[in-house]
């Protein structure tokens, strides 16, 4: 992303020259602490009743809609509402989210990123869905530059990301790499596997267990890791099997998921539950860490823990726990 | 393929300054539609009385193979018996196909062009199975180049090509970049998936589920999606066993697949049937699209069918299986 | 690895200049015919008990560790007692190997490689885990250097190395290309997945079937022999239970891994024989290779075995059991 490095440049010239003080606008939260993403909830942007009852709701994460969830001539509503919602409504512990309208849908996100890059309050959190092409994130980046000297240049806005195609997961690896350039000015912190698109884009049917998602599943969780990020799992459509719904999340946190996608405000404490660590790993997570650092300092070589020899990677999974039950206590 | 640019404009003018009537040979068929291969059909290319039987079954498509089901002193019989059969015998409404010998294997695969490029009928469609570099498809447009010139530039040579090792799988997607190249003399219209020849390659051992090869069809399903292409899945090798060809049929088309090899004629309606939609699925599509256009026309954002909320992707989906119900309603 | 070639000039120039008759030390095995690596048993460096124990062990290969069987402050011990048993020590059939420390641990490994490729009996074969890029092979090339114009140019150094994050699955194309170099001064021969270590990594928890791991264990298998090498699968870690070792060995066996990792005695003979060909796969090799060698040479296009067709790739399968066959024999 050559082109934007010299934008960033010229951005922070701007910043410069102008200096700080110019700050007029401000971001929903400047919280740049790490965010638990659990619980992904879509509201249909245009629809404020839904949106004041998520904002009571437990989700760490409320993604105000302007995609798929809003029919075409209600997108300017949409954006007016949440323009007016993100100044003026507090959502408690949860992280307030935009998802803008896909960028080759190019009018529609533009409109989008013309309305919210100049609310007064700018959204935290922007959702990008259908990225294709590291060229999708250049885009973005370009219609941030405008608002970027008007802030604080140590807070970036934080982007969130949607794999929903089939192109879009072949391209990931380059998708990530122009993504996580430190001269971006946005912080792509999350993935999100847009599980029903890509169902269409490939011509797939879904079936109970979803194996015929494997390969891109997984895929994605490892570029995600590979890259530091958080990787969102995909919708469970049908909002009443809650029993399936506990066994789809259970099922991706163990596959790496750090989160996953919601659509009704029942599923968000069983996803909660399902992608935190449970009291038995954090009580083993604990005993184990002590364990090694008794036996460790004592020079024993393979460490014995309940039986079993442990070497260093589960010593290393039990330091994960700690720092993930640490991190979603205080919700 | 920048070489074969040049070729491609050196052919251009040929055509122009010999004019388009010079036209001697045809292929097998001009038509340049839409085909749907569900149930691809190998016949081994010698085998004067099965080729005769193929022809009025009801596969999608019918290979008369020089490859693998040939033994080496057959390639020469294989050749002329397929020679005589493009230029007399009709396949109703299945396409015909020749599978020609591997490109590594060059002097059988170098016999199998000189003969077919300069039969009275030229093959419609031709497959290269072990493609494992994009320079294996340069060679094809090579051997297609001197009978390019004699035909209407607007029909090029339908191609489908065989990934069956380990290397084609990880070279895939260069195979494809170079494969639908614009400036080629063929169309790459489909990959199949060379299972068994795979598994050979890889020490693999095929079990019950074959969950040893949800990477090698998950990967080439995307990849086939990402271009545009159709993705053939493996044969079902227990032509006997037809209960579990109709389970494995039926996952492979959930999987993403559009079609899948057969070698048996009473595998050809089991294939047929679960790649095509059910009646059932394209009732559902028919009201979900009814449902999706008025409730769009309403200004409703999220989409309501049959008690759940439904998203764009579904309604994709929908408008999918009315296309394919449409292409394979005439067979 | 073009700084490499030139190293590689050096060292051939050096030999020529200093004489094949300076050699001083040796490998500790010249043999550079094909180990078969069914069973990789690893023994903590330090741990002189265990190391004589194993030398009368069956494993393929016997891994002695300075890595993560090995508290911090051993090493130095480990380094010590490894050079003295690689010098005294007869591990009868088995194959002795040096597992070193990672190469971003760069103080330890170093100290590793001085130790080792000082020692009067350097190892024939190190394994080094945790890489992630093709600058580690590099790495450790350079290390090798040294001490390669004292050696038989024509016996290299034999290499094994470790996938155990989610970039090293990344990245291991461009690992391997690197790794295949022949101008480097190893053999790369096999790649183990260190699915401890990966689960820690992507923060995935194992399940009683590993389906979490299907995409990376699938990707290693299909890299491994897209260029030609071993691949050894993970270790299951519970050694006492024997009957789910030897599902897990069985069914990596299926998927086309060559051998696993094992940390218990109890466990070689279970994995041994899993990665054996059974007597009845023999058989039915033997009788197939026979069958296509009679019908082939009658002209028969597809051969029929046992009521089924049978084509080129299962008469390869047959070969490829064969050959294995015979190479553990003598074992």
């Amino acid at each position: 992303m050559a082109a934007v490095k010299s934008v960033r440049q010229f951005a922070n010239s701007v910043r410069f020259i102008c200096g700080l003080n110019v700050l007029s606008r401000r971001y929903a939260s400047t919280d740049g602490s790490f965010h638990p993403r659990r619980s992904l909830l879509y509201i249909p942007g245009n629809d404020e009743r839904k949106i004041k009852k998520a904002s009571s709701l437990n989700a760490d994460i409320v993604v105000l809609d302007c995609e798929d969830g809003v029919a075409l001539n209600r997108k300017k509503e949409a954006r007016e509402v949440i323009s007016n919602v993100l100044n003026t409504t507090s959502f408690g512990s949860s992280e307030v989210a935009v998802r803008i309208n896909s960028v080759d849908a190019e009018k529609l996100a533009l409109e989008d990123m013309n309305t919210f890059m100049q609310s007064l309050t700018i959204p935290t959190t922007l959702l990008v869905p259908k990225v294709e092409h590291a060229r999708h994130l250049e885009w973005i980046n370009d219609k941030i530059f405008p608002v970027a000297k008007t802030l604080k240049p140590e807070v970036k806005l934080k982007l969130i990301i949607f794999v929903e195609s089939a192109l879009g997961l072949l391209n990931l690896r380059e998708i990530l790499e122009a993504g996580v350039d430190e001269t971006n000015l946005f912080n792509l912190e999350a993935v999100v596997f847009g599980s029903d698109d890509f169902f269409a884009n490939i011509g797939a049917t879904r079936t109970h267990d979803a194996k015929e998602l494997m390969f891109a599943r997984q895929s994605i969780v490892i570029h995600c890791k590979a890259f530091g990020l958080q990787a969102i799992d995909m919708v469970h459509i049908d909002f009443k099997d809650l029993d399936r719904l506990k066994e789809e999340s259970i099922e991706g946190a163990r596959m790496g998921f750090t989160g996953k996608q919601v659509i009704h405000p029942n599923q968000i404490d069983i996803v909660n539950e399902a992608f935190s660590p449970s009291p038995e790993k954090i009580e083993w997570a604990r005993e184990l860490v002590a364990a090694f650092e008794q036996q460790s300092s004592e020079g024993i070589g393979a460490i014995t823990f309940r039986g079993q020899m442990i070497d260093m990677p589960l010593v290393k999974q039990a330091f994960n726990v700690l720092t993930m039950a640490k991190a979603t206590k205080s919700k």
